[in-house]
């Protein structure tokens, strides 16, 4: 995780290409101030919305943002700059993130073109933070959309978080932890996100606990006699039924068992009435193993009495799409004669021009109706909220920032206000954004100059 | 990453069961030495063989594993363990890990069922950094393999990774450049791997550069002001021949152009005839923009003239394939009266018992004619050589790593060695593994027993 020693080193988890931009910025003193926004260009067909997450570490990274000398002095020797002069690295020493950040809070759904974030700095430091910021929005947004699904397939019964042996690395694992929370988790087998983040942490024995006893009826006992109160037994080592016999056994203190693999509808039926039987109703069931949200919902369909689904590698890697198409774009930057506005043409690659913000109307009962992307300037639009609000001024934080739990609240609620038929698991309608009316002529205006020859004039001089 | 204040605390980047059951046998006093063996059970069949990657994070984390204070506190007052006694904690603040390691070098090709490392441990120590140690090698493993993929269909043309930006956070970013750069890449545009690994760091500029002067040709001319010897410009912001032509301006120092969108085929053609009508011969061609050894191959076999290919997304998140069964299964246990093997024989999810060694045989040219899997104790295999290696022995490092450029080179060596068939891209054959005689034998003997009430008895206890 990018704390302690490697807080101070975050700077150079960045592409080269933003350090050697960054330096030709700085040759040139071009420090204009300049808008990107971070946006996820369009959305796969087994996504219906996105819960935007990340904001939190996007903003600690920004506040914290410097070079140590330690990488200064890696980077006076990297060949690609080291025969520039030795002022730049000085102005690499006194780096700090002293823009504008405006975003939307964690937890917010969000659609394709919508801004998740909003950079707006000179140049130079606008562009450094490109990587480190799409990699930190990117999959704790992936992670947070994925879980949303889960969650909403259980309809009801808790989905917990236990995927972090097949998250792409350690760091991976605590902020999908994180992610997944927001998205409607209600806790993780994570140890350390649930310190960093007050997630609460969920966890049972594993095959192996079992496997080191002489019999799975001692491997109970054992585990009974430290975990009184708290007992949840893994039941499908050798035989599931005859483990939820042994489980039985333990009497009416047992918390759970858990189900990891097999036909999980017919298991958890034949568990349940092995423990009403015992007079154990009380009892939870769990069940995990490969599950996502199409084997939870099913299993939820067919009234499988699970009280908790345990998701792992489905989630953690958000397996079916295991990437977004992220981007983080200039849009505007301020040039001697006013703002130049930015657009990129190329199909299905568009890039609408100018510093923006996104309205959300809705209908009767705060039922969603629709977004608009507007131009920023276009000021308020009635009867509809603006997602964009503003997070750092000047480098420095101007809003307190959602708690995991706050951002969960949140998604859940807008997940709720959102018409069925915009997240349905599958085949889901698309929900209404709009460009803005000024925008869409911008942005055609723009698109014609651009056909005419010579090229360059992608811009729109706003003097 | 898990270095500074973090290193410390990447004793709770585990599942909260781990610490469950470690605290379960430190309760019963079961400190018994057990081994560990994490593979991959079976390889998906868009994957011919795996690159293990990922030893020397893990060596890493068992040398510098410890429960600081803080941690320990925040244990203390977790409500899963906070009715342990006190004495539990203690142990946790003296904890180390004492243990074996043994496994393979970085760069190694192994299969299915084979171990990738084997812990040798007391009880608590070997189950409490499971998580950890899956999380590492699965991800390195992972992004190594799809590396040598991509890098064996560039047919000798360089890859570099471009990948930090949509791995799955900051810290996979890095590791995914080290594991690309043992699959084969020649470099990563990642700094911070750079850094960290020795790894050349690659990069061009962005055509956020190209959009922040008011032509594309100011852009290049300014960029090459600043970098005379290594200007390498994204020539298709606008029109991409328009681009080349813009580019060639700069005259014979420009070393390369990038393209990132379009028909790669026809456009780098076009663009190699205008650079070389230009005199431009020694101008690279680099391109980019989703891709994958599939559309690698097609530019390849279709004589493409790309120098270099920027992989980013399809790679470091292993796109088709992104995660494997990695599983760390308990094989066996020092028992009082002896040696304890465990086995477990679920269809598809089979464990063979007892602490092993993997043999490879070579035919003539040292050509890999195929792997035996065979219980350690089973010895030498005349002709045949051992991929396990001793790493750590009671905690302590017993033989050097080695580095991310000998990992490399062997890696390339071994597919080399791999006959043609069995690292086809698409459909190949499936290299020979077996299993020895007295381990196939043992394990039907244990089923066999199994089969037979009263469970619990899936040991074989070697008195």
């Amino acid at each position: 995780m990018y704390t302690g020693k490697d807080r101070l080193q975050a700077a150079l988890m960045t592409d080269l290409y933003q350090l050697t931009m960054m330096a030709g910025y700085y040759m040139h003193h071009r420090e204009a101030e300049a808008t990107f926004e971070l946006f996820i260009r369009s959305l796969p067909t087994s996504r219906a919305y996105l819960v935007a997450a990340g904001l939190e570490q996007a903003v600690e990274f920004l506040l914290h943002l410097e070079f140590d000398d330690e990488s200064v002095a890696f980077l006076r020797r990297l060949p690609a700059l080291a025969h520039l002069p030795g002022d730049f690295f000085d102005y690499l020493s006194r780096f700090r993130f002293q823009g504008d950040l405006w975003g939307v809070p964690e937890g917010t759904l969000v659609f394709a073109n919508e801004p998740i974030l909003q950079v707006r700095a000179p140049l130079p430091q606008a562009q450094l933070v490109e990587t480190f910021l799409l990699s930190l929005i990117h999959y704790q947004t992936l992670v947070a959309t994925k879980a949303s699904r889960v969650v909403r397939a259980a309809a009801g019964r808790g989905v917990v978080d236990f995927g972090t042996r097949r998250a792409h690395g350690p760091e991976a694992g605590v902020l999908a932890a994180r992610a997944g929370f927001i998205g409607g988790c209600i806790g993780t087998s994570n140890v350390s996100a649930a310190r960093q983040f007050g997630i609460p942490a969920y966890g049972t024995a594993a095959h192996s606990w079992t496997l080191a006893f002489d019999s799975e009826r001692e491997a109970f006992e054992k585990y009974h006699a430290v975990f009184p109160d708290s007992t949840v037994v893994v039941v499908d080592t050798f035989d599931t039924m005859e483990g939820v016999r042994n489980a039985v056994r333990l009497g009416r203190k047992l918390k759970g068992v858990r189900l990891d693999s097999g036909n999980l509808l017919d298991l958890s039926r034949e568990a349940r009435r092995i423990l009403d039987q015992a007079g154990l109703g009380a009892t939870k069931i769990l069940a995990s193993g490969d599950l996502d949200e199409y084997k939870v919902q099913r299993l939820v369909e067919g009234g499988a009495p699970i009280d908790l689904f345990g998701v792992g590698t489905e989630m953690v890697t958000s397996r079916d799409e295991p990437a977004l198409a992220a981007v983080y774009k200039l849009v505007e930057w301020q040039g001697p004669k006013g703002v130049v506005r930015r657009a990129k043409f190329s199909e299905g690659k568009e890039t609408y021009p100018g510093r923006k913000q996104v309205w959300r109307s809705a209908g009767p009962g705060g039922v969603y109706a629709g977004d608009e992307i507007a131009l920023a300037e276009e000021g308020p639009k009635p009867g509809a909220t603006p997602l964009l609000i503003p997070i750092l001024v000047g480098g420095t934080l101007c809003a307190p920032l959602s708690s995991p739990t706050e951002a969960r609240d949140r998604a859940c609620l807008e997940v709720e206000r959102l018409p069925a038929r915009y997240r349905r698991l599958v085949a889901a309608d698309a929900y209404p954004v709009v460009w803005s009316n000024d925008l869409r002529r911008r942005f055609e205006e723009m698109r014609k100059k651009s056909l005419l020859p010579p090229q360059g004039e992608l811009c729109d001089t706003n003097a």
